[in-house]
């Protein structure tokens, strides 16, 4: 009996050890986004930078997305298309003085397309997750207004700012 | 005999359809490397961008090297890791005027370990190839160390650049 008892814990400990999952994995934004399994995975859209707040970003892309953007269908983007656009402060290289390289991790947003049941913004829904931990970002639901009206002007490229890279 | 030599030319048209290669992958560099296979659909390692030649960049791994960059095992990089940089002309978003985003593509880099193999340059293999044709760079083998040279200074970390960017 004892023995069956050590088994069950060694068990549940290593069943513990496996099933860690990434952190913010079971979190649920407030308007019911969550996080997408194995983004960090995904291919590349193109990188970007940003002076006004000194950041350095690479959007990736779901295999709906890549295939979408490799092959110019984005506008509009297919539905079950996802990017995730990683977003890091901006450092030099200590090295290379001229080069400007990811710092700190800042966050991850993610927009999916569904147009039917995301119609009310633009087909597009938006989450944040902040920092290592991946919070999720908003106090309500209402957070994806102020993504959609960031986006709003770019209503004639399906409401995304990222130009796909050539990629030969 | 007649349908018989149409269906030779047929089989010939869409074999060459069908047998389309990417540009530059039956091309050999001056030192021996080719393109490794599939690197568009490899993983992001980070981004950067450079203000001395106005250009952004991604680099990407093979297996081997992301799961090195991902678990810190990267000082000495492991035997079979392949980095591919690729490099993007800056430009000015249009309607961001803050964000610079990829314009054309200039040129990928590869940097593949060996450290038997390619123990002349540090235990890495160096190539780039130009343009959206890919046009192998260098004019001999001596190419090679134009870029072991530009790599020197980084002998303390494995002769690398790039530090991996922090992904949750």
């Amino acid at each position: 009996m004892k023995r069956f008892i050590v088994m069950i814990v060694m068990l549940g400990v290593s069943g513990a050890f496996f099933c860690q999952t990434k952190p913010g994995s079971a979190k649920v934004a407030p308007n019911g986004q969550s996080i997408p399994e194995g983004f960090e995975n995904w291919r590349l859209i193109a990188p970007s930078m940003r002076s006004d707040n000194n950041t350095i970003r690479a959007v990736l892309g779901n295999d709906a997305a890549i295939e979408a953007a490799r092959t110019g269908r984005t506008n509009p983007w297919p539905d079950g298309a996802i990017m995730a656009k990683l977003v890091w402060k901006a450092r030099f290289h200590e090295a290379w003085a001229t080069a400007t390289i990811p710092g700190d991790f800042v966050h991850v947003e993610f927009m999916e397309k569904n147009s039917k049941r995301l119609a009310q913004t633009g087909g597009w829904g938006f989450s944040r997750w902040l920092g290592k931990e991946l919070k999720p970002y908003g106090k309500d639901a209402d957070f994806a207004k102020e993504c959609f009206g960031c986006h709003t002007p770019r209503k004639s490229s399906d409401y995304v700012f990222t130009f796909p890279a050539v990629i030969p």
